[in-house]
């Protein structure tokens, strides 16, 4: 498996083409329609968000999905379409319609992704335009304008791609993603769209990409909040030829550790990107009785503000790290936690270790470290990526409209 | 029921001495170690921290307090002695036995509190040296010096007073708190203690606290970190002479009024006195199928960073809001939710209502507002009582060790 070089985007899968384009929906002729568009007819599955409220495309999305057929994946960034009624429900519609006319592609094949402003109807004139506009540009290079469409909060775009032989074939893994607030383990603020070329039938399509978000995206925090728009697309539209890949054949396990690698990648961009952040941090719980308790004391640590605040601070301050294993939830016994930041051990069987603060605040004034706790009950063990809060986490949120 | 008037402070219900004093434990000659004695054996109750991780002294507390019978309540800020093992067990045991040597009464029934930064071993020398001066100085007028005495990140010292008539005898009723970050519901960092002269048996005083507690102190939340040492201990030493108040009665009634009054004040004062918080905001959530629901929408509210940066700039996003609901696991149906600021309704079944931006923003800019959100399911309802987030917030804990 080969990383991405410099000029491999979501559309070097063959048979791929895209667009980034303004449509005036966002301030100052920022581009906010980008559109994804196979050749051919590929096998299409999803991931949405599991909030109770959901935004008209995702409600879309989930109706056509189980086709398993898709040609088109539109995006709109700057309004959300969420918490807007029948009239959300009708431009999401059209939104699908006004593009599969212009693509000569059946509406159902055509899924739909807003992020952005929650609760304000779309522009759909201004919509309707750059839909035109984005078809007419549609194009093998258009791979960074999509990504940069699709940003809002975002720095920086977000892409990510993977090469690999199977069965004498080289198979390209590609995508985009957006995010950087409202991000919490299952599914944020996210927008994720995933290429290839390779030949997958839908159903084993959709346990890939379960199996590839389970293990990145939904391992992800910024701040804890989960939104009403998150969606992973992710289509396969065999352009690269040859026989379907299947699981449970070693070209699958290719396939598959590919695709997990391309979420992975851009799973921990988001964090990195995450709102306010400073620094990426990886907490990884083990010596957990069961996965469930390594799952929720390192969520708990992850997620808490004072222990976030702290790594901003580069404040080795473990006292924190500790209560918030103790109110988690999970299984434990203080009397038995280990705490080490990278290797460097700071609690021994619930107590402070002896180590040069000098060193930890090393380590915590580096752009990335590790927290590392052994429960010391069992072998169960889980790991969450998250990110200090700065200041400007607060000034970010304090005035952006979301 | 009277509030307190200007003088009236934890030493006015009859029979209680105080004192505050600066044992060199804070830096600056900061007071530090407080206590609040009792002339007469009194009924005693606490209620602790639900974290799993528990600091020694609160280990202590609840061994002792099944008794039910209280002298003394000691407590020491600037370190938790949490985290600190058989020496921080030794150290929590000997300082009780160095307030009853010099105050001529049992071990057991002196109860002792730490607040401050965790896993720190307490300085015992200065403590000592401390518990004899605070005795030395005890006194009815040294209600004031112990509510300082308390503090850490607290900006001023809380409390809080009443008097009520009960079967023609005045009975007072006092409280100080402190606690300003690692405050969630629950329980937090937070210490109150509650004095009164009324007679009440330990049995029927534990059921008034639990119950006053429940809706006042477990109603709060500031960061949503719970802490190690959370403990509200109350002492009822019958000094105002009668009979014993009995469940059921209605001096019953005027007394567990009395006691809510007190618990509820010293709350509000830790919302208002929250780290960097410039806001009291109140979420309401009515309307639920179950209290159970109610509860989870509103905390999740209460807790969402993202919703409390919004209020911290005055932005009336209800987007975050009832996206906060989404996630909740509360049980709703996202086309009945109406949510209002104040008397201002802003989201209408699901849906923007029409109202006047500029309205919206006065309303978020006071120093206190409300945040109603009708389920449409039912007629539960829970309210939770929180502050916004600011980048002060986010700079005393980047550089505060816990």
């Amino acid at each position: 498996m080969r990383s991405a070089p410099e000029d491999c985007n979501m559309t070097s899968p063959a048979g791929f083409k895209a667009a980034g384009v303004s449509a005036g929906i966002k301030s100052k002729g920022r581009k906010d329609i980008a559109l994804v568009f196979s050749d051919f007819p590929a096998s299409i599955t999803g991931v949405f968000t599991t909030n109770r409220v959901q935004a008209a495309p995702v409600l879309l999305c989930k109706k056509n999905i189980a086709a398993g057929i898709g040609r088109a994946v539109l995006v709109n960034s700057g309004y959300a379409n969420a918490c807007t009624g029948s009239r959300g429900a009708s431009d999401a519609l059209d939104m699908t319609r006004t593009a599969a006319r212009l693509l000569h592609v059946p509406p159902r094949t055509v899924f739909v992704c807003s992020t952005g402003t929650i609760g304000v109807p779309l522009p759909m004139d201004r919509i309707r335009k750059g839909i035109a506009l984005a078809v007419r540009q549609l194009s093998p290079d258009g791979g960074h304008d999509a990504a940069v469409a699709i940003m809002t909060t975002d720095t920086h775009p977000k892409r990510a791609c993977k090469r690999v032989q199977i069965d004498g074939r080289s198979i390209t893994i590609a995508g985009i993603a957006k995010g950087s607030g409202m991000i919490s383990p299952n599914m944020a603020t996210m927008l994720a769209i995933i290429t290839t070329d390779a030949k997958v039938a839908p159903a084993p399509l959709r346990n890939c990409l379960a199996c590839a978000v389970n293990e990145s995206f939904n391992r992800i925090t910024v701040d804890g909040d989960m939104s009403t728009n998150d969606t992973v697309l992710f289509m396969a539209n065999g352009a690269a030829g040859g026989a379907p890949i299947r699981p449970g054949s070693a070209s699958w396990k290719l396939f598959q550790s590919a695709v997990s690698a391309v979420a992975m990648e851009l799973a921990m961009m988001i964090v990195r990107d995450g709102e306010g952040a400073t620094k990426l941090v990886s907490v990884t719980v083990k010596g957990a009785s069961d996965t469930l308790s390594a799952e929720k004391a390192a969520r708990a640590v992850a997620c808490s503000l004072l222990v976030k605040t702290s790594w901003y601070g580069a404040d080795p301050n473990w006292g924190r790290i500790i209560c918030a294993v103790g109110y988690s939830g999970a299984r434990i016994d203080p009397d038995l936690i280990d705490i080490a930041f990278n290797d460097n051990l700071v609690v021994s069987r619930g107590r402070a270790a002896s180590c040069a603060d000098a060193d930890l605040r090393a380590i915590l004034s580096a752009r990335e470290f590790s927290v590392t706790i052994n429960l010391g009950l069992g072998k169960a063990s889980r790991t969450i990526h998250t990110c200090d809060c700065s200041e400007e986490y607060v000034r970010i949120n304090a005035s952006y409209m979301t």
